[in-house]
């Protein structure tokens, strides 16, 4: 048995090995920790290893025939009375490894099962310790509506798409990493399989399968060049606290590498290896589709898909499916992952679903040919804050022309655009907002004007927050709700000012008219910038 | 009888008198016909009256009891075979009038009916001249979702409002005929009764009612001062080539005057009243209502003013109603007048009704408290164009708070904003456009971006408007229409250039994929300014 750091390759490839592995490069990790101590994984002591770190055990096996489909690997974990059982891979050259994130401190135990007697009834057990600060477990859903992370920590999601980031090479990869590490990006949407579509044309640096000289796949054939590759970005995002929101499948193939229309028995085989190789990582999600509705499938693919990944995934990471043909609710989603910026059809759905709603995407800030690609950076800012309005949370992309076609939303690289901060500025205040998340709120917070009622997002007799849009007010009349005293801010969106309104106002329990048809009882008269793009936020002074 | 220019006063009031009137002050023709000739009424040769002027049938008559109630009074107008009965009315001072806007060229006879003797069995005729130019008849419909003149002349509606613009007293009022005179403005929405709301409190210069002196009106006699008012300036919007789009009803009236709150007697004899002394101008429309959905009236009340007015109106004025509760389409109007700027509930309208769609409120460039009176010019001028795109007409206000209140959207005055020039722009491109009016057409300006129909306005191989709102796109890959050879337009909505890209080019009738997704053949690649509110138009090179 060997403990120690790094990647370790057998000394004697003869011998099976059971190696304990820290699975995060240290180049790398001194960075990340030195800057955001609460990021990342943390390096485990030998024999022992933190919650919802992973657990590595590497066997030396069979190398004839093909061990992708002939020899199966399995493990059962054990932690007192709680057994789970999880599913390794070959990973070429002779290597085969079982990946375990435990959830529960304490002494774990494992055997792992196999149709190869060399693989078969191999024992073994480390320590679980703590999680190190930084390291909160997976993402999870709570409070119906909204996420945090296994340990309770709220985590709200602010993602931005690179669909093809991984697919780059090294060097754009690191600038991609490097632009990520300022971003307000917490989740980042990527495809496995590579991308062809507008703006890109090239091929990937490494292909999923095995391929022969004229570029044919061979479908029962991983290309384990690819997966580790692909792995160390999972790591390297979750390094930087960001979730990998892994798309299985996309339409972006036109028949060039055929991954979109592979026999059923290949897609099998696929979503169990990635699921096999990635579902230890803590900041995996499961994306089904990017524009399912694109794909020429069967009516009951993506159900099938669907009940794969939960039957593969020990740990049920988040599940989505990004704009199927059927309501998205039909699937056993954790959350929904939408396409559209239709209010009331999001509303809809957060209702009848019962759960959280991003909206992945809602068009990209750029100049690219299409309305999905062409949002002026103000366009994207206002989807941000109405999304939050519907108790939702948005994504972002950027799809700026480029001599290069070195566009974000593909390709990752720098971000040329005027919405990050913006997007930062909106999350360090919902950040600052109720803990629990803010759900639709309706106020009447404007009596006088018929129809008075305001969707605003918050906390009932707490917190409220009211988007104004593209409306440029130089006044307003606000009846506040009932309770109270309460602060008053004017956020400028665009601008990024918060100004507070001097003085606490309390709230209006009887909406009454006085004389004129504009003067109500109670009434709150406040000046207002005349500009678009302004938020208000009203705050009981004495909220926890 | 006496033929001369002016109001005459009878010399001897004992004596009945019948006078063919100049309806319009000289003071103001002079300078209506130099600036614009097409516009207004012409001055009528004594006996002779021009096609769709008004002649005026002057009668003295008793003043004992209450003529308002008490007198009937119609004529019988014959030119032919054709007889048309038309009502009169009490205008005070012993002095009751028939108004009668003659549609056909020709010796007309007429012949009156009372319960009074004095008014009963007078006769005349005149002749009626062919229109001096500019006078083009009352507005219709045509083509199904278009307005024209009746003489067939093109009527695009570009509307404003000033509620309570004839309120004001006379400063002001010449004032916004002033601006109206410079504006783009062909329509405008206008109040019979004032107006009481956010940002007017005023008494109105005169009542429509006789009222005592505590202020009570007397519902059974009207106030000819204030109708002598009003007319005078709906027969000075005609000099300007301007509609009345007469509201009957409002609700801003909150207990103040009570004219929201009338016993069904006096709606009906106000209706009645008004559609006598007003329906004989050309320049009139009835609106039953604005913000009808705010008035509280019984269900059947708006069906019951619509029958009315069409009883009443012997010229079939072309009708709305704003903002009803029921669907407007279960009244018999001649033209949808929205509220809403839904795209799709507005197609829909369309639709069904089978009518032409006015956008009468789609919210006002300004600075108001209320969503409703805080647009950007941007997006007042974005509306007028997305309504175009829909096949409908748009109309426009003005909400800028002012130290006194003068709001152009209620007092009229001066206008303040930066949308009124570039809906001027557009007005030019509408009517440069096809004669028969702008009708939703979808094409496939796109497909290399899937669902790439989109919603243009236009006529079928040969015109095509195409607006896209906020999108920024540094370029654009289009496949044409079938047919051509177009040219193609860039237009900028906002900085008012029309840029034509070089070159002609034809059309593509077989969409079909090359190479890679976005490239298709025949596609035209078009630089674009990479900023918002741009429009393309492609029109055939050819077109008549």
């Amino acid at each position: 048995m060997y403990y120690g750091p790094g990647r370790i390759n057998s000394q004697n490839r003869k011998q099976m090995k059971v190696i304990y592995l820290y699975l995060i490069m240290m180049s790398f990790m001194v960075g990340a920790f030195s800057q955001a101590e609460h990021r990342g994984q943390k390096i485990d002591t030998p024999g022992k290893i933190e919650q919802w770190n992973v657990f590595e055990l590497i066997l030396q096996g069979p190398t004839d025939g093909n061990p992708f489909i002939e020899i199966n690997l399995s493990a059962e974990f054990t932690n007192g009375d709680r057994k789970i059982n999880v599913t390794g891979f070959y990973d070429g050259d002779s290597t085969y490894i079982v990946r375990f994130m435990p959830d529960t401190v304490g002494l774990w135990k494992y055997i792992t099962m196999s149709n190869n007697v060399k693989l078969n009834g191999k024992k073994g057990e480390f320590t679980c310790l703590k999680p190190s600060s930084g390291n909160h477990g997976p993402v999870r859903i709570r409070n119906t509506y909204h996420f945090c992370y296994e340990d309770g920590t709220p985590y709200y999601p602010f993602g931005t798409t690179c669909y093809a980031w991984a697919h780059q090479g090294d060097a754009l990869e690191e600038q991609t990493l490097q632009t990520l590490r300022s971003s307000p990006f917490n989740k980042l949407r990527m495809c496995v399989f590579p991308k062809y579509y507008s703006y890109y044309d090239k091929e990937p640096v490494y292909y999923p399968f095995e391929r022969d000289a004229s570029g044919k796949s061979d479908l029962t054939r991983f290309n384990p060049v690819f997966w580790h590759h692909f792995e160390k970005r999972i790591q390297d995002l979750c390094k930087l606290g960001i979730e990998a929101d892994i798309i299985l499948f996309h339409p972006y193939d036109f028949g060039r590498w055929g991954y979109d229309k592979m026999p059923p028995e290949a897609d099998e085989r696929y979503i169990r290896y990635a699921i096999s190789r990635l579902s230890a990582y803590r900041n995996v999600w499961w994306s089904m589709a990017n524009e399912a509705m694109f794909m020429d499938k069967p009516d009951d693919f993506w159900d099938r898909v669907f009940h794969l990944v939960l039957e593969a995934d020990p740990y049920k990471h988040l599940r989505s499916i990004h704009a199927p043909k059927k309501d998205e609710g039909t699937y056993p989603i954790t959350h929904s992952s939408t396409l559209s910026m239709n209010p009331k059809v999001a509303l809809e759905w957060r209702q009848i679903n019962r759960k959280p709603l991003i909206y992945d995407e809602v068009g990209y800030e750029g100049n690219a040919a299409g309305s999905w690609g062409s949002l002026p950076p103000q366009e994207l800012v206002s989807h941000f804050w109405n999304g939050t309005m519907l108790g939702g949370y948005v994504g972002h992309s950027e799809t700026y022309l480029d001599p290069n076609n070195i566009l974000w939303w593909t390709t990752g690289g720098v971000m040329h655009g005027d919405s990050p901060v913006r997007i930062a500025f909106l999350r360090k205040i919902i950040e600052e907002g109720p803990s629990e998340g803010l759900n639709p709120v309706y106020v009447n917070l404007f009596p006088w004007y018929r129809g008075g009622t305001v969707l605003t997002a918050g906390k009932e007799g707490e917190y409220y927050l009211y988007y104004l849009g593209y409306s440029q007010p130089a006044e307003l009349y606000l009846a506040l709700p009932p309770g109270g005293p309460y602060s008053i801010d004017i956020i400028d969106t665009w601008n990024m000012t918060i100004n507070r309104i001097q003085g606490e106002f309390l709230g209006v329990s009887t909406i009454k008219s006085l004389n004129t048809p504009w003067e109500w009882e109670g009434m709150v008269k406040i000046q207002m910038p005349g500009k678009p793009y302004i938020a208000l936020r009203i705050m009981r002074v004495d909220r926890p």
